[in-house]
C-alpha cells in the first residue's frame, strides 16, 4: 500500500523531486518517439535505419505500455481513469503500434502520441504555465457561443461564395464542382491563397476581390470576441489531481479534493 | 383556430418543444438539400447517381412545398409573409426544381437551390446561440461607419496602388491593365497571395513589399474597431416572432408585440 | 459679393443642401473619371471604345477644368489654395490631359489622372462618415510611435532571416540574392505567400516555418496597439472649412475660425 | 580624464547634443554598411562594381575597428563591455572583413557582417521611441506565458494535422514524408498558403478545409493575449546608461545606477 502510494505520487503528480524526474523522462521518451516517426516517414533515412528504427520503436511501445499498465494498477479507480482523457490518449499511443502487426498501413498513427505531449502541461504543474493556459482555455470557452454562431455564419458564407464562383467561373476554369468551389472560398476567406484554383474571368475576379475584402474584414470578429472575453480578469488555478476521482481543478489552498472528499497528498505527509 | 394557433408556434416559433424538434427536423432537411445540390455537382458522382439524386430532390422539394403552403396558411396576413424576406427565400428555394421541368436548359440554374441554406438563419432562431449571434451583429452595427470609412480606404489604397504597379511593371509582367493590377493589389493586401500574378522588377518588389507590410499593419485597423465595440457590454434578447407582423426582436417581458400590439403567445396560454 | 459667398458655401462646404448635391455630383462625377482610366487600361476595351473613352475624358477634364478655375476666383486667398494639398491635386488632375496634346507620347503619363481619386477624400467631408474617420486615425495617430518602432523590428527581422536564409538555401534555389531574400522574407512573414520563392533544403523550410509562426504571432503587435487606443473614448468633430485660412478642423460650437478669427459661415446667416 | 568621460557621453548615452549627433552619424554608417552586404549579394551589382564595394567596405570596416577600440579604451571596466551582448556583436562587424583577408575561401562568410544591423538596436536608444519600443516590451514580456502555452499548442496541432495530411494523401500528392507534411499544416496553419503542396483529393481538401478555418480563428487567440496586455497601462522609462556595469534601465529620477551605485552622469554636472 506504501508503495503504491509513493508510485500514484511519482507518475501522476509531480509536486515532488521524484514526481518532476518521472514527467521529465516520460516528456524525452514521447519527443523521441515522435522523432521516430517522423523519421521513419522520410524515404531516404527509412531506407538506411529500417531496422534501427523498427527496434527503438518497439522498445518505446513496451515502455510506454508498462506505463499504461502500471497506471491502471495504482490508481484507486482504474475503470475512470481508462476512459478518462488521459487514459484514452495513453492506450491509443501504444495501439496503432500493436495493430501495426496485423494491418500493415496503420504503423504511423502512432503520431497520437503527440497529445501526450499534453502532459508537459501537467509537469509545468508545479508552475505558472497551467495557470496561463488554464486561463487561456477559460477565455476561450467562455466565447464559445460566439465562436460557435461565428463559424456557422463562414460555413453559410463560403457555401454561397462558392456556388456563386461555380456558376460563373464554371469547369472551365478549373472551378470543377460546388465542392471544390466553396473549397477556393475557404482558402480565399481564410486568406491562405495556395493559387492551385483562382478566377480567370473578370466577374469572378471582381466576386473574388470583394470576398477577400470581406475576409480580411471579418477576421476582426473571432479576434474581437477573445480579446473581448480576456481583457476580464482571469483567475489562478491549482495543479493537484485527486487520487480518487482524477479531478484536476482545485483551489491553492484546498487540502481535500472538492468533487469526491479524498485528501488531496494526505497520505504523503502523514 | 386552435390547430392554426398551435401550427403556427411550432412552425414559427421555437419556444416549446414541438417548436424546437420542428426546427431541428428542418435543418436536417436543409443540410440534406444542400448536399443534394453539392453532390449533383461533382461530375463523376453526377455520372453514377443520377436518379437517386433526382428522386431526393424531387421528394425534399415537396416537403418544402408543403411547408410552404402551410406557413401562407397559417400566418395572419399571408402576403406580408409572401413578401417578407423569408418567403422569397422559402419561394426561391422550391422554384428552381419545377422551373427545370418546363424548360429543359434550365438545369444549371438548379444551382440557385444552393439558396435554401439562408433557410438555415431562420431556423437558427432555436437558443442562446440566437443571443449570441444578436449580440455580435449588434457589435458590428455599431461599428458600421468606421469600418465603412475603413473599405473606402482601403478601395482607395488599392486603385492607388494597382495603377502604380501597372506603371512600375507592364503588361509584359502580366500586370495586363489596371484592374487586373488592383486585382493583383488586393490579393496581396489582404495577404490572401494566389502567386499567379507577382512583381518581376526590383523597384516592383519593392513596392509590393511596401503594400505587403502596410496590408499586415492596416489589419489591425478592423480589428481594434470591433473589438473596442465588442467589450462594451453586450444585450440579451428573445425569440419570439409576432404572429402579425413577423417582428422578431422581443425583450425578454414582452407580452405583446412592440410593433403592432398583437399578443405574443397569448392565445396558446388562455 | 453676394453670388461669391454663396458659392463659397455650396463648392467649400458641405452643410447647406446645396452644398451637399455639389459634393454629390462631384464624387460621381470623379468616380466615373477614375472608372475612364481603368477601362482605358485595358486592351480588349481601350481598341474597340477608344473614340469614345477619348470624348468623355475631356469633356470631364473640362468639367473639372472649369471648377479648378471657380475654386480660384472664390476663395478669399487664391495663392493659399493653389498651393495647398487639395490645390495641387486639383491641378493634377487636370494636367495630364493637356499635356498628351503637346507630348504625343506622354499618354502612359495620362495614369496619372488616377490622383484624381485623391480629390474623393476632400468629398468625404460629407456627414457623420467623417466624424468616423477622424476618431479612427486620431487612434492610428496616437498610436504612431509603437507602429513606428514595430514596423523597424520588422525591417530588421525581414533582414537578419532574408540574410539567413540566402546562406541556407542559396542561388540553386531561388534564393539570388540578399535583396530578393528578403523580399521573400517579406512574403513569408506577412503570411502574403505567393509561391513564387520557397525553400527547398530541411534546414530552409525549418527556418520557414518558425519565421511563419512568428509572423503569426507578431501580427498581434500591431493589432494590440491600435485596440488599445481605439478602447480609450473618441470625440466628435466638425465639417465646416474655413473661407480665409481652409483651416478644416472646428469644434462644434465655434463660430470664427480658431486659427484667423474669420467668421465661419457668418456672413451666411447675416 | 575630462576628455574620458565626455567621449563616454558622447559614444554610450545620447543625452546631450553631441552624443545624439554621434548615434545619427552611428546609424547612417550602419545602415550604408547593410546596404553594401546587400548589393554584393547582387550578382549583376557584383559583377560591375567589385572594386568600388570592396573599397567603401574596408572604408566602413576601418571606421566601425576604431569605434570598438575607442569603445574599450572610454568605458570602466573594459573586460565587462568585450564579453557584453553589443561588445561581442561590435566585435563581429568587423571581424569577418579581416579574416576574409587570410582565408580566401571566407568571402560568403562575408554575409555575417549582415550583424551589424543589430548595432541598430543599441543606437535605437535615442528618443521617446525607446519608451514606446519598452512599453511594446514590456506587455510582449508579461504575456509570455501565454504565448509559450499557444505556440506549444500550435505545434502540437501541426504535429498531428501533418500525420493525418500525409495518410490521406501520401507520396503521390507530394506530401512525401511527415515533416514535410508538417511543413506543409505550418504554411497552411499560419495562412501563408504558398501552394507548392496542395492537397488534391476531396478527403485531403476537406481536413485542410478544417484546418484553414481553425488558423483563421486561431490567430484571435496571440492577438487577444497581447491586445489584453497593453490595455494596462504602460510606464515611462529612461536612456541613461551605467559607465561601470553598463546597465541601461535606469527610472526618471535615479541619480545612482541601482545596480553598482555609481553616479549616472555625476562627473558631467560637476
Amino acid at each position: 500500500m506504501r508503495l503504491k502510494q509513493e508510485l500514484y505520487e511519482i507518475i501522476f503528480e509531480a509536486d515532488t523531486p521524484k514526481g518532476k524526474a518521472f514527467d521529465v523522462i516520460l516528456l524525452i521518451t514521447i519527443l523521441i518517439s515522435i522523432l521516430l516517426v517522423l523519421l521513419e516517414s522520410v524515404p531516404s533515412i527509412n531506407a538506411e535505419y529500417r531496422g534501427l528504427l523498427r527496434i527503438l520503436e518497439w522498445v518505446i511501445t513496451l515502455v510506454f505500455t508498462l506505463e499504461y499498465l502500471l497506471r491502471i494498477f495504482i490508481v484507486k479507480r482504474p475503470f475512470k481513469y481508462v476512459f478518462s482523457f488521459y487514459g484514452i490518449i495513453d492506450l491509443l499511443a501504444v495501439l496503432p503500434t500493436y495493430l501495426s502487426l496485423v494491418f500493415v498501413g496503420s504503423h504511423s498513427l502512432v503520431v497520437i502520441r503527440a497529445i501526450r505531449l499534453l502532459r508537459v502541461f501537467r509537469i509545468f504543474k508545479l508552475n505558472r504555465y497551467t495557470v496561463a493556459g488554464n486561463n487561456l482555455s477559460r477565455a476561450l470557452w467562455a466565447s464559445r457561443e460566439k465562436i460557435f454562431v461565428f463559424l456557422f455564419f463562414i460555413i453559410n458564407l463560403v457555401i454561397i461564395v462558392g456556388t456563386l464562383m461555380y456558376l460563373i467561373e464554371g469547369p472551365e476554369n478549373s472551378f470543377v464542382s460546388i465542392p471544390s468551389s466553396i473549397y477556393w472560398a475557404i482558402v480565399t476567406m481564410t486568406t491562405v491563397g495556395y493559387g492551385d484554383i483562382s478566377p480567370q474571368t473578370p466577374l469572378g475576379q471582381l466576386l473574388a476581390s470583394v470576398v477577400m475584402i470581406a475576409g480580411y474584414a471579418i477576421i476582426a470578429v473571432p479576434t474581437g470576441i477573445v480579446t473581448a472575453e480576456m481583457i476580464r480578469t482571469p483567475d489562478k488555478t491549482n495543479t493537484q489531481v485527486c487520487s480518487q476521482c482524477l479531478h484536476d481543478k482545485h483551489d491553492n489552498d484546498a487540502v481535500f479534493c472538492k468533487k469526491c472528499g479524498t485528501p488531496l497528498n494526505g497520505t504523503h505527509q502523514s
